[in-house]
């Protein structure tokens, strides 16, 4: 789609994004397949800069999806584990003071390099801190951003993608699914990722009762889950951070549509078996590791 | 009670605290239950700054209690979340350096605007920036503190609340329950907070084999629980944390009491069912979760 | 053994090291199971200075083992908890930037106070700060180390214990079990800690497909454990707090390898009734908690 507010914007009319016809889906559950099947066979590493209430749970979210985990905060450290490393996850929860240098460094690091990320904007628009750091990225921005429907609208309005008026509206109204309200920003941020990458490949999924995965032009739903992911803390975390383990071995769209699909099937699992939140988690790790690649690429996708 | 060493203490003649008489209890249980079924329905945001060993419990423990949590530890980030959190929870565990400034400032903004919050004064005596911090919390004190007997005893003695003479004592005799060493200092703590608060009502929970909660004037026990509580991490510091989630929803004796007699109950659960450590955890998340109002409401209190 | 590159190295002829032959061995056994019950007995404290990705699971697993667990990260409150600590344990995975200066300056207290410590050097080799913070521990060096081969022959080659012409050879070749490649860096290591502590006694332990344990004279290797292992995050972490909780107890030699036993006894179990990596680290700290002092004490030890 066109994005006539933003200058760095353009459509690639060679891009191989799917139209979302028959072919189109059925070609897209094979890479889906492929990328699930690659996480598992060549435990690809993807490092996290993330919060410290999520940050094991991530981890083990990432070996259990098959691919292999490392932790930092110092640049040093970050910028030296990216070159080994498939693909970043940056999460902007619980910020301490030396994130406000650090992260900016970090992204432009990436920008640099290329190196491809994935971006978890919890909590945009709370804290000065976190808006600052969250604004610094609009100039070295990520392959893809994860978050729920406030957050991405948070975040494209910082960035200037959609108008104050835009972002405001859906508050007013009663969406059916607040993740309706995203859908524009959620394209926005897309297009404008995905005229930041060389390649032209960028998405955004939004988390929610059906999850939303758009690459800026086409929009898919996702529907399932379970409404105990949100009693536990660190769902949307760790997807994010499983996104990152398929940005490793797969192109942005097939990344998050794999991720935000393994995490609906298994928390479905989950659920039947779970007495509580408490076991629900540990039945979800194991999901993860159990749900195969058939399950994950023949879920339900509305396009 | 009267607190003639501290001139910032009073009683408040006209105070709703329940009397301690069979009418009282009945009316407190009423209450409590009441707080249980509100958190349930209205699912309240505490925000916590905690350690980082047990801050995915606190966070899980809060969302299995039926409340929604929030982790921060920059200012700006505590005082924007506070103003949208019902009650705020600061856990003093693993401190770093930026915390000897950051605490005592966030402390102080809650006292401006009259914000509840529950302090876990962990380890308190051990280390100079601790007690530094800890020391800078009586003139902007919490409306709950929750800890073991050694921690209420230290705090009340670093505020001057009781002497070392008598903060000594109790380590020098053998006490049957060493949280029975704690009810002076417990009730003085208590009515220290009281006196600070614009309502006058504060409370202090002490935690031990036997469970004891003041209001300052009215001292509860609440026997039960679990020797496996402290087989796992985090048992006292996501009990503070839940106690922020009641104090979102009810008068800080009611939160206190609630939340300790829910995790006593939940304890119980989990260790007819675990067979160690690691599922103990797992089962009292669950239990958290599928313990009733009227079961919290309905437990043995001894006043 | 003797390394002739070290001057600070030595034999001490008159040491209790065992020697490898069969009484030895049964002498050997009954001083890990003596450890084992010890802890179980005396619940020693064991603190720990450790990241954020796994600092849950590693004072969850030392209190699985019958320790007592206390984490802290400011130089006062680590060198005041020291002094009634049994043991420290040192990791330095996700560094922040003041332990840049702390991390030495609580390393120096230590030696000061010929105060037993664990080290894991975690992602030894990455960064430029975690190079100079372990390159630091070379003047004030630790009772134990543990990690993996990579992390013992990167320490190794960094405190110049063996030429990079000898770290790089392993790589080279294609090794049966990657842990071979490290017995020689191991054993230079363990014998310069050994020199450098005041009764000569000092262990490196080795993990990996079959773990390998050395005082610096002899080697052990240990058989067992399991694949899952590596798919939940923190395994190693927690063997080296629950090896500092062993040494709060026993001698090195006997620390290392009744951590290492107990947790390939207990990765054993818990593989057997796991159904993914979650529900396999509920099982593993079960079975820490229910694994005997005769069952870690009678594997099987190759020597």
């Amino acid at each position: 789609m066109s994005d006539d507010s933003q200058t760095h914007c353009c459509n690639d009319a060679d891009n191989t994004n799917p139209t979302g016809d028959l072919n189109d889906l059925t070609d897209l559950r094979e890479r889906i397949a492929q990328a699930v099947r690659d996480v598992k066979k060549t435990t690809p590493l993807a490092q996290s800069f993330t919060n410290f209430v999520t940050i094991n749970l991530v981890a083990n979210a990432q070996l259990a999806a098959g691919g292999t985990a490392a932790m930092s905060f110092l640049p040093d450290d970050i910028i030296d584990t990216a070159s080994i490393s498939g693909a970043d996850y940056i999460n902007v929860g619980t910020l301490l003071p030396f994130y406000k240098d650090a992260l900016p460094q970090i992204a432009r690091a990436f920008r640099k390099s290329d190196h491809k990320w994935v971006l978890d904007p919890v909590a945009a628009g709370i804290g000065k801190t976190r808006t600052e750091i969250l604004r610094s990225f609009r100039a070295a921005p990520p392959t893809i951003v994860r978050g729920n429907a406030s957050e991405i609208i948070a975040l494209a309005t910082m960035w200037g993608l959609i108008s104050a008026d835009e972002a405001s509206r859906p508050a007013g109204v009663e969406s059916v699914d607040e993740v309706d309200a995203a859908i524009e920003p959620a394209k926005k941020l897309a297009a404008f990722l995905s005229a930041s990458t060389p390649n032209n490949q960028a998405a955004v999924a939004v988390s929610g009762k059906v999850d939303l995965v758009t690459d800026g032009e086409h929009v898919y739903r996702l529907p399932g889950g379970s409404p105990l992911m949100e009693k536990i803390t660190g769902a949307g975390c760790s997807l994010g951070g499983v996104t990152a383990t398929y940005l490793a071995v797969a192109e942005p769209l097939v990344a998050a549509l794999a991720a935000s699909l393994l995490y609906n099937r298994a928390a479905e699992v989950a659920e039947a078996k779970a007495e509580g939140p408490g076991s629900f988690q540990v039945h979800l790790l194991d999901a993860l590791w159990n749900v195969t690649p058939e399950q994950v690429a023949g879920s339900e996708i509305l396009s």
